[in-house]
């Protein structure tokens, strides 16, 4: 129920200065870690907390070691080095080993045998799990899905039929992998479904939030490539391509055919169009919606700032008047240069 | 693991130009589509990769088929007939025939023997479940709701008690269909819940998105009437009506009380505000807010377009003065219209 | 299968007129209301409804008495006390009492024996479930989670370890509490996770909608307070804090670690980014993104509004070009100034 700082520093690679046996059991923050907790100094604006804090261990950059009163573990990035500490803290959340006796495994499924499938989850015909992966309860994987090693389905996930996952995927409760695009004919005013009959590939390295959507192709496949993470409550429509390393806040839109490039930053509740692309290192600001393909990186935003109701009802009302406001710009800029003239 | 060509066309009826006895298993763009698969050429501007596809077969229309290297299925809608061939090549996921062993029938449900109850699934009282429905792994049917012939409830999908849904509906994972409505009494600023009575009623052909939630009336029904089809994670709010045939895109929510016409348009991540009306045949356009009823067929926008933040955050600052703009502009107006008299 | 009116009036404290052995089985509408249903007239707009209602009973005010043609319960809220006595026509829509056969319970969970486990529900170690609790069909529980007494989750609700859930607390179908936040440290360009070690403290009274997601703290908790309201799809980020009694109305997003405070109102689909905070009593309209902290109560928007789309188009180009034109304007008047010198 704990580990020691020197088998932390060890796996970490940082240095230890202090109690090497001292044993740790979870994480704090500067002010409120306690000594059984281990924290982090990244940010300089909160040295000032050095002093005070009670924790058991700071994770902090050598020119800090000097300001703290506790154990150490030296680093030359502390947040990195927290994020490898705090991975030792996550608990086993796991229900059973191998394959809970209420799961259901479809005919020429092969799962792995380090593979856990938690209970009542439904693993289709052949379906491939790699190895040290991990069903969760509740979880549907349609027939014919692969999903590679170290990848996690944490609960009631829905995987349908053909699709492809990665390694080390982390997939969050409720997010439906596959559905179909929305994608129908029009018959005279009746919408005719179209199949859609593509796949959802996902690279290695991938982190989808709770409840977020990913639809499978029309014909080819929807593709998020390695290194992408996904907030909550996104949607990913059919044939969209997320390049990698590309990271989206909760609550985005994707429409159907988009092309993202490669470490953009997609704020939240951002929409982004159906068949544009977006080039590599563009971040889009929260709730923005981008209309045409961003073909330069930079930072793009649209919206109005927010207001007091009252005088942004105003400001409102002006929008709706404001080609006529230009053209009544023009009109006296024209009669102020007649003036002038004749004056 | 396949159909022939002849039985294709058969089924769709398209004319056959080429080997009736070829085997198709699949469909591909016109592009990357291989001997076993079928393709469409719809629009025109795609006809300069007909000479090239190395497709099994194309659907297009007459005036294209004298330019198609391989066979064809001749058709005066080629996207209508592609959407009807594509429906043959979706594979059968179901786990297993009637009902599963793990699923839970409440006292008094009726399932009908053709229909197909998933591992896992939970149907409660009273339910009736039609010919050929199947409700998938996993899916929570709550007592006395009726679920129509050939309609299907993907994975995980809930529908809350007493609500009625149609023929051929086709319900993505996760879907939520029937939760309380937002209703609550304020008193003294405590919340008081008003128990939401009023139940989901949907209608035949309708699709309904993945983690799309429907919520119940509060007194009277929650209607999506025939031929609907919604997205995903869409939210619609109690006593909602959505007219036939309407179609919207995903992350749209629609608050309490709102009749939306038939045959609309509503795209991604639109917001469409309570107690309003919506003609038939309105489109919306994405991420735009309705805040009045629409009486008028016809499209309709609001927000801003994309800009680099740097100028955008310029736009926005001015956006907050512009009813302080245009009263200057008319003090212009009139000091220039006095110049112009005194001169 | 009903109720009485006097049993009605008794438990809900109203007076009554007319017949106390009068059985009532729902509710319904002033217009549609049935004999063997009760409704309710609060909104002084809807008494020329009265007179032609064919209710069985109608909750009202002293003063609408004596235009009431049918039986009647005297209340001075009448929505308040519609809102009390429609919740004894909620139906019993669970499958089972007790733990359901096919539920998993971990070593270590104590599930008080007045609670309910449904169908398939997985309850992970340690767990403590408190009486009257309804854990519903599919819900999945995971270690060392606190549900308290009477709270319940309705169906495929996925809770995460170690979070804490008070007492009288309703989540809809599909809610996830306790996913991870989306907490991620940039190794030249790869996104390395930052573990979530903190948890979701859920006060008491709360009610959360079908597919909303709240996450995790990073460190400390994301909190919830008493009281508070959340519809459908809304993303609560990591470390947010949410105070009493306030609402959000459906697809809000809130970013990490913003302070919401008490008696706010939401508006749907609105954002709130994250480091920020919100005094008590604010209210954001729908759709409107928070981007500093709002130090006052008070009403907020942005945004703008719905035009028919070829006028938007006009106004949206200007938009682009405000800061121009307001420069234009001040040069303006400025040669008008000198204008009026020289004249």
């Amino acid at each position: 129920m704990g580990i020691t700082l020197q088998e932390l520093a060890d796996r970490v690679g940082a240095r230890l200065v202090g109690d090497p046996k001292k044993l740790l059991s979870g994480v704090g923050t500067l002010t409120h870690a306690t000594t059984t907790q281990i924290t982090f100094l990244s940010n300089p604006r909160y040295r000032k907390h050095l002093e005070g804090t009670g924790a058991g261990a700071v994770i902090l950059t050598e020119s800090d070691l000097s300001y703290c009163p506790v154990d150490a573990l030296v680093s030359s990035d502390p947040y990195l080095t927290y994020a490898r500490v705090a991975a030792f803290f996550v608990p086993d959340t796991r229900d059973n080993d191998g394959i809970h006796s209420s799961a259901v495994i479809g005919a020429g499924a092969n799962v792995d045998p380090t593979a856990t499938v938690g209970p009542h989850a439904v693993i289709g015909a052949n379906v491939t799990v790699g190895a040290g992966a991990i069903i969760g309860p509740g979880c549907v994987v349609q027939r014919d899905v692969v999903i590679g090693a170290q990848t996690r389905l944490v609960a009631n996930v829905m995987v349908y039929y053909g699709c492809r996952i990665g390694c080390r995927v982390l997939i969050h409760a409720g997010a439906v992998i596959g559905s179909d695009g929305f994608g129908f004919a029009n018959d005279k005013g009746i919408w005719i479904k179209i199949a859609q009959l593509g796949r959802v590939i996902i690279g290695d390295d991938v982190e989808i939030g709770a409840n977020t959507t990913i639809d499978r192709g029309a014909v080819e496949d929807t593709v998020i490539e390695d290194g992408v993470i996904l907030d909550n409550l996104i949607q990913v429509a059919h044939n969209v391509r997320i390049g990698a390393h590309t990271a989206m806040a909760g609550c985005v839109g994707v429409a159907g055919s988009a092309v993202i490039g490669k470490h953009c930053a997609i704020g939240g509740g951002a929409g982004i169009l159906g068949h544009l692309e977006i080039a590599d290192g563009v971040t889009v600001t929260a709730m923005s919606l981008v209309t045409k393909s961003i073909r330069e990186r930079g930072v793009y935003s649209s919206g109005t700032p927010l207001q007091p109701s009252d005088s942004w009802h105003k400001s409102a009302v002006r929008f709706k008047q404001l080609d006529e406001m230009a053209r009544r710009l023009k009109q006296i800029e024209k009669e102020l240069a007649d003036l002038k003239k004749k004056g």
